[in-house]
C-alpha cells in the first residue's frame, strides 16, 4: 500500500430534504465546505486532532467525540490499519445550520485519509466510513453524507450505496443562502415534527415528489422549484423555530427568486433562482431583512456541486 | 360545427396507483377497453342510453346515473349544445375489477360525443367532462380517467390538465393481468386504508415514488417495478380484500415476472413482466391458481397503451 506524509481534501455544505423531500433528498452546494488535512503520525497509533479553525471553539478536540476522527478511525478499520493520524480541521460551514456541517467534516476527513493511504477505497466506499463519523452528531443517515461525498442532486433512500441515486441537475441553478444568526438543533427542528400525518398529506407529499424527480429531468426549473415549495408537512411543523420565514420567502421571490425553501432542518433558508445575477440581488435583499430585523445572519451565493468531496493535495 | 350523425369510440382499461403510488399514478392498458357508439337523436333532446352489451344487466340503464351519460351531459353543457344523443355501450371491461370500468366507460363516451359534433375540443378539453361522468361512481378523480383518456403513464396530482404528467414508458413492459371472479367495491377497498400513517411511513412512500419516477426516466424496468412493490402503506391494508395475492405474487415471480401489484383497488393483481412470452406464462399459472382455488378469474396479456381513447368511426 502506498501511504503519504500528508493529504488534504475539500467536502462541500450541503442541503437535505431539497425542500418536500424530507428524509430522502439532498443536494450539494459549490461552497462553502470544509477542508481536512490528515498527517501521519510517527509518534504514535492514536489518531489525533491537532487543530480547529473557525468553530468558535465549539466543537470537541477529543478524538472520540468528534465527526471527523470518528470517521478516519471507521476508515482505519475498514482497510485494517493501525495508523497514527493526526488531524487539522478547517471549518467552512457554520455549525448547526441546515448545511450539513458535520456531515461534510467526516466527508472530507475520510477523503483525505483514503488519500493519505494512496487511495485503497474508491469513493463510494467511503460512505460508510463518513456515515460513521455523521452518526456521532446526526444518526446514521445519508442525506447530508450523501451529497457530499458525491455532489449533485441525490435521492437517498438508505444508508447503502446502492440506495443513492444521482438525478439530473437543472441548468442555470443557482441559490442564494441567508443563514441568520440563531441556532436551530437539529433535534429540536426534528421534535416538533407530526408524528403521524394524514393518508391526504401522504397523498400530496408523494405527488409533489415526483413532480420533482420528473421536473429534474424534464430541466423545468420553475417546475423543480414549484415542487420542492410543496411541503405540506415538515415545513409548516418548523416554520415558528424559522424567523422571518415567510417574509423571506416573499422577499426573495420579489427579488426574482422562483421559490425559497428550509435547507435540511434549517435556520439556512435557501433561495432558488435562475440566474447568478438574481442570486446576488436575493442575496443582498435576504441579508438586508436579516439584519434590519436585528438578527443578523450571512448571505451566500451558489450553485449546485457536481463533484462532491475531492482531494487537494497529497504529499 | 359540422355535426355527423353518429361516432364511435374506444377508451383503455387502466391501473390506478402503480403500486406506491396511491392516488397520484395512472397506467393505460392496450386492452380490454369499453366502446361507446353515440347517435344523433333526431326525435328528441334527451341523452338516451340506447344499449349495454357485456355489464350482465348490472349498470343502470337510467341515463342520469349512468356514467357515460352523465359525462355526455357535461360535454353537452360545455360546447352549448341541447342535442339528444343514443348512447350504445360495449363494456370490454369487468366492473369493479380495479381496472378503471368507470372511467373507461365516460371517456369513450365523451370522446365518441366530441366526434359527433366535429371535435369542438381537444383531447386535453375533454377532460372535465369525464370527471363529470366519473364521479357519479368513483369520486372526482383523475387516476384512471387520465390515462384511459390521454394514454401511457400519467402523474396526476390534481383534476386539471395541467395536473397531469405524461411519464416515459419503459421498453418490454409487459403485464400478466389476473381478475379473480369476486368483487371489491372501490368503497370498501377505500374504507380499509388507515386514515393516519406514521412520518416515517411517509419518508418510505415518497422515497419509493421517487425512484420509480426515476427508474421510468432511466428506463429501468426492473427498479421501476422494484419501486412498485414498495408500498408499505395501501397494499398492506388491503391485502386481506385480494384472496391469494401472496401466492399469486410468488407463482408469477418464479414464472418469470419481476413483481405483482394490485391494480387500482383491485382485485385485479398485475404481474409486471420483461416480454410478451414472459407475460403469456404468467397469465397461464395465475389463470391455473385461482381456478385450482376454485374462484376463478380472467387472465390477460396486454402492453401500455401509449394512445389513449380514441375515434373508431365516424359517419
Amino acid at each position: 500500500m502506498t501511504t503519504f506524509n500528508s493529504a488534504e481534501a475539500y467536502a462541500p455544505a450541503s442541503m437535505g430534504n431539497v425542500g418536500v423531500g424530507f428524509d430522502i433528498l439532498g443536494l450539494a452546494f459549490c461552497e462553502p465546505g470544509d477542508i481536512v488535512r490528515v498527517e501521519r503520525r510517527l509518534d504514535g497509533t492514536d489518531i489525533v486532532i491537532e487543530s480547529i479553525e473557525g468553530d468558535g471553539g465549539v466543537l470537541p478536540r477529543d478524538a472520540a467525540k468528534n465527526t471527523a476522527s470518528v470517521a478516519v478511525k471507521a476508515f482505519l478499520k475498514m482497510i485494517d490499519a493501525s495508523s497514527g493520524v493526526c488531524i487539522s480541521l478547517k471549518k467552512g460551514l457554520p455549525l448547526s445550520s441546515g448545511l450539513g456541517s458535520s456531515a461534510a467534516s467526516a466527508v472530507a476527513a475520510v477523503v483525505a485519509v483514503n488519500a493519505l493511504f494512496g487511495e485503497p477505497l474508491s469513493c463510494e466506499e467511503l460512505l460508510p466510513a463518513c456515515l460513521e463519523g455523521e452518526a456521532l452528531v446526526s444518526g446514521y443517515h445519508a442525506d447530508n453524507v450523501g451529497p457530499s461525498l458525491l455532489g449533485g442532486i441525490t435521492l437517498i433512500t438508505g444508508t447503502s450505496i446502492q440506495d443513492i441515486y444521482r438525478l439530473p441537475v437543472p441548468e442555470n441553478m443557482h441559490f442564494a443562502l441567508i443563514t441568520p444568526n440563531i441556532a436551530v438543533p437539529t433535534v429540536e427542528a426534528r421534535a416538533v415534527l407530526p408524528q403521524m400525518i394524514s393518508l391526504k398529506q401522504m397523498v400530496s407529499q408523494t405527488g409533489a415528489v415526483a413532480r420533482l424527480i420528473d421536473a429534474l429531468y424534464r430541466n423545468d426549473l420553475q417546475a423543480v422549484v414549484q415542487a420542492m415549495e410543496s411541503d405540506e408537512v415538515v415545513e409548516p411543523a418548523r416554520a415558528m423555530l424559522m424567523p422571518l420565514l415567510n417574509e423571506a420567502r416573499t422577499l426573495a421571490k420579489q427579488k426574482g427568486a422562483l421559490g425559497l425553501v428550509i435547507s435540511g432542518a434549517g435556520p439556512t433558508l435557501c433561495a432558488v433562482c435562475d440566474s447568478s445575477k438574481t442570486a446576488v440581488h436575493v442575496a443582498d435583499a435576504l441579508q438586508g431583512l436579516y439584519d434590519e430585523a436585528k438578527i443578523g445572519g450571512v448571505a451566500r451565493v451558489t450553485k449546485v456541486d457536481q463533484t462532491g468531496a475531492r482531494v487537494l493535495n497529497v504529499l
